[in-house]
């Protein structure tokens, strides 16, 4: 073996560790409210690959232009509509969720729509009618479409995501307990990111459905399997409990991360990224909450505020 | 009398009615489709006033925005969404019509939303029903916040529009037949414009709605009191009659005008203001269906391709 050989072999793995990064992520919406241009919808695909899911989907084409005028995409809209999204994932049915789905169904591609029962039948119920829209789908009232697969998610149970190479497993979540939202736990190969749709703190819900969240993704931690957490804050800390309507404040978000590092292990989350969704305006509350959480984060998180059209990496 | 004062009161009538407009119209989005930032909503309101209804409600928040950047507003966000905004009257439920309203609830003020019953149950049972979306309004079900009063309108019944001074009134319109969809027509003083949501073409829906409703407006094209008319042209000449989906092309338009010209008298409609609204994107698509309608104007239409944010006046 050659020295340059050896100094390789024994280099790569370190350097390799070191700059590898697992998904990539372009959120088509980043906002929890007012602004129909920007409403919660993040792609994620394994790093190399532009085979895409969508996890929410408020904002759709406003997103994918702005995204393309970044030059985060050099393909048409129609070419990342069609052929980069190969899913959706849609955590809950307000329509800040899925507007951008329901509006852009007419131009799009065969594909599956993945939800709980609960969420899925509440779109199929109130918007894939026949009465507020088309039923572009292959179940529930009206003419049946059937351009999208009405994929029905067990929750606990991963599945794989048709045309990607991901596998995605659902967790209920509680916003305005019994109203439930939904965690989707992404893998690809053996690393994974979390994506909460809106959900407020178990204390104030009187719930336990981030506790079991939290159980389930701790050896991920400890094993730095976990690549990043998507997870709201919607609220500033002057917020009321009584006024989060199912949400968190960035001292709610807070109190839950030493929750989960009570389990994953003190300074275990320490530099994990946690991408901060769902900010509501106005825009005062949006800096509000930027400025809470960044001054106050002892457990050392590596704050992400993701921004619309601009791509990251996990 | 003085010549010069005698000038002035013969020139006046003249030079008042040559420059007279009788409504301020501000365009909150223009599209049939795709562009969550773009779609169905025009605010309306007397020539000197800022108590506006919004016609539609597809987009609000981005139009707002953009119309405050076009210098078209210089109050706030808020001043216009919570003060300008005397009501919404939303032509059918289909979501292109009505997102922006449901997104924005929740910063809105206290104010009626006006639809026919039939439009006002589907907006109650499937958006906001406390499941899909809070119930901001007095009617329907879910916990009733009571934000908005639900008014239903009786169709062909003139009624006055709350804080403004400005009536309206009701007429049915067939989008696929036997799906309902709404003209409205308003009045200020002895003025009119007349809005219309979603419509096919009697012939191809088989319907005479379309026909009753150019009886009702002869008469005050022939007084010359319409001021406009707001119609959709959603598609190019290309679309099969089997696929307009309740809809207008260049040609439907121009012979539902025809329709109306023999009931209100040869040659009466040169220069009727005609703003085109709802045309599907894609953007290759908008350019042809302008091209199709300046193209072939035998009637001397006076058309108006209304852009977001950006005022005119009737």
């Amino acid at each position: 073996m050659s020295y340059f050989r050896f100094i390789f072999l024994v280099l790569l793995p370190v350097f390799a560790s070191g700059q590898k990064t697992s998904f990539k992520v372009v959120p088509l919406g980043v906002k929890g409210g007012t602004d129909e241009s920007n409403l919660s919808a993040y792609l994620i695909a394994p790093d190399k690959s532009n085979a895409f899911i969508s996890l929410d989907a408020g904002t759709i084409n406003a997103g994918i232009r702005k995204a393309i005028k970044k030059h985060t995409f050099k393909v048409s809209e129609e070419t990342v509509l069609k052929e980069y999204i190969k899913g959706y994932f849609i955590s809950h049915a307000h329509l800040d969720h899925v507007s951008g789905l329901i509006i852009n169904s007419p131009g799009d591609s065969s594909k599956p729509v993945y939800a709980t029962k609960e969420c899925m039948e509440l779109m199929q119920n109130n918007y894939f009618n026949g009465q507020t829209w088309a039923n572009f789908g292959d179940a529930g009232p009206g003419f049946q479409l059937k351009k999208y697969h009405f994929q029905t998610l067990e929750t606990h149970q991963e599945i794989p995501v048709k045309n990607t190479e991901m596998s995605v497993t659902a967790f209920p979540l509680s916003h305005v307990n019994p109203y439930q939202s939904t965690a989707f736990l992404v893998k690809s190969g053996d690393n994974y990111a979390l994506y909460f749709g809106d959900t407020g703190p178990d204390e104030v819900e009187k719930s336990d459905k981030l506790a079991k969240v939290w159980e389930v993704i701790a050896p991920l931690i400890q094993n730095k399997k976990l690549k990043g957490i998507f997870i709201e804050v919607s609220f500033p800390n002057g917020q009321p409990d009584k006024f989060l309507f199912g949400h968190l404040t960035p001292n709610w978000f807070l109190k839950e991360m030493k929750n989960l590092e009570k389990i994953s292990g003190e300074g275990s989350l320490k530099d994990l990224k946690l991408i901060i969704t769902h900010k509501k305006p106005p825009l005062i509350n949006e800096k509000i909450i930027r400025k809470e959480l960044r001054e106050n984060n002892p457990l050392e998180l590596k704050l992400i505020f993701p921004q619309q059209g601009k791509a990251f990496r996990l």
